[in-house]
């Protein structure tokens, strides 16, 4: 690891984003990690429960947590099946929409997928005096991303870190955007939350009102008109309505949706605009 | 959201208890806006495990927890139900018992029940400069919430965030106290821990010694004397005694009570005082 | 709790490790008691889910992951099935490799036993002006070790917390070396971990090269070969290697080891070299 220690003391965040769990000791690892390297860091845990090695499921939630967090940002995000294999290992800057520049460290296996539209710039973390001593093939998070994120946090310059990429090269998971029908939209279930929500692939602006002209099927379900909140439906009653991360969801109110529909990420979700009375 | 930022960069704690689970990235947005809006607080998690839209269990948790907290902690509390309904979100001012002043921001749904003797002021969240931008109908964690809590920890006074509110016009749950019998006391079981151990509502102070004088019954089963910890029990024997709450509570020594007596939440509890022998 | 407090608003790590769970309020309440003593301190959860009572899991759990943390690390670690009997609650120093010296904060129940080497100091926590005032039976967590551990983040010297104690009188658990066999070695499962990676207890530094020569054999399963990661196994397969621990670990690449075999922590495991083929 780089001796001539840089800017200790600041204050920046760096958010965390694994499957590692919290039942086992390597989250807290890193964590012990960082702080050695910028003590002024201020770490935050975003999840450490994306189910083990669902590198969809962490882009996802990278995709819809990144806007909320302050402008200089630095993400930590190790959900990293193939480590120790030939994938890279990047960081990357991100212009934000209120010009921020936030940077993410993590694998390059598609994990940075659907954001890599506001990717301006990436390196390889391929400078060892980066690393920490003698990495080990299993534990990236520990050895390279963790002080990554703590070197870019302390203030290091990303395009110090090592051999600068082309975000063009960087992988691309296959992310299904909706198709249009002749009567409107097929979309997929893109997320499932830990109240049975399900959150669709269909941005709300694909909605134009007025709200009761739009039927929904998903899981062989059919929902009436796009509510605006739980409470639009009845106790045990199913209402769609656009998320707050923009996206159409399909909830039950008072329920669980997941549990109820036996419904599974991927579910295809079909929007249809009815045609108007005569 | 205000743009004339107060008093950024102080220390003031915000402590989060809510029931998004740590899955979802849910608490880790509001942790973001926070950061954004507070850089200096400091951000600590009670839990994001209450059960899923479950008001009593969140009553219960803040209700043992806050008196631990410093004095000017915030709080911010989300099990929110009701969501986008004509609910209040509301900030209220405790009075604690070393005479500090703690905040907590939370949905007007019952969960401040068992604090409100310790509420001395309130309002409702309804100034939009407040709020996040757009505040969405399903989240307002996000975007109602975690800007209360911040502003709070960044210096603004309560009582700019919105509507002066009477504490006694906040929703009370029905939070039932122990009532007297002839021969001692009947209460509930409040709240079951991860290890199984039952939490009642009788307080301790209602059980004087001498401790061989009280009989309990919980889930038909019968137990003799008051003891003070879980050692005073054979390992798998069961064991009544007061605990860190200050309530009456029963286990099973190196055990799981709950599990192995299937008692539920609510279920009934009966401490008789035995007459003397003569 | 001591009156004259030492040195406030040092940025002194505690790191917490228990079986408390993140359902339950009592990490929370711990987190508050810190942070009226030393507000300045830096709270890390290293883990609240060491399963309940286990004190084998939350001394691994300590020992592969203090090495990490920075040189001057407050540990608080409460797994503690005998709370409120005459165990006794201590605190130690460890010298760690780097020449920092480290706190631990624990009930002295074995949790240190594969520490004890690296304890150069310890105190029994029995001066009940670093107590909180009339501490529970059931909760030391936060009556006795939470303020221990802040008042040593704060600045208190670890002797002021009470009598000096020899490290070799610390209780210590029966932890398994390896033996050696004619052939090689005999082991156990130290630890599972929540991909379903069996640690062992075998340090890598045992299996000297060739690679090749290797032969294991965990719950009936034979694996051939030293692996260096993950990725040298097919989707499916099983991989033996040294984890990021310095530890043999056995996976299956791509699944889950235990699932799939059943095996349980303390299952046998044997190393044999094959003889050099002629």
């Amino acid at each position: 690891m780089k001796q001539a220690t840089p800017l200790r003391g600041r204050g920046r965040t760096v958010a965390l984003l694994t499957d590692f769990g919290t039942r086992d000791p390597y989250a807290g690892i890193m964590k012990g990690v960082m702080l050695g390297i910028a003590p002024g860091a201020r770490l935050v845990d975003i999840t450490h429960h994306i189910p083990p090695q669902d590198i969809r499921a962490a882009a996802y939630s990278l995709l819809v947590t990144h806007p909320h967090f302050p402008a200089d940002t630095v993400f930590c995000c190790v959900v990293d099946p193939g480590v120790g294999s030939a994938r890279h290992a990047v960081a990357v800057e991100l212009t934000t929409e209120n010009g921020g520049r936030q940077h993410i460290v993590c694998p390059d296996n598609g994990l940075l997928t659907p954001l890599l539209p506001k990717v301006t710039s990436a390196v390889l973390l391929d400078d060892p005096r980066y690393h920490l001593p003698n990495p080990s093939a299993t534990f990236h998070g520990r050895d390279i991303f963790a002080p990554a994120a703590a070197h870019l946090a302390a203030g290091v310059p990303m395009h110090d870190l090592g051999t600068t990429a082309k975000p063009s090269s960087l992988v691309r998971l296959d992310w299904p955007a909706p198709t249009r029908t002749p009567e409107g939209w097929r979309a997929i279930v893109l997320h499932i939350d830990h109240f049975g929500n399900l959150i669709t692939s269909l941005p709300g602006g694909m909605l134009p009102p007025p709200r009761d002209s739009w039927r929904f099927e998903v899981a062989g379900r059919q929902l009436d008109g796009l509510g605006r909140t739980f409470t639009d439906a009845a106790p045990g009653q199913p209402v769609a309505y656009v998320g707050s991360s923009g996206l159409l969801e399909v909830a039950l109110r008072q329920g669980n949706a997941q549990q109820a529909w036996q419904v599974e990420r991927g579910s295809e979700v079909v929007a249809t605009r009815l045609s108007r009375r005569t």
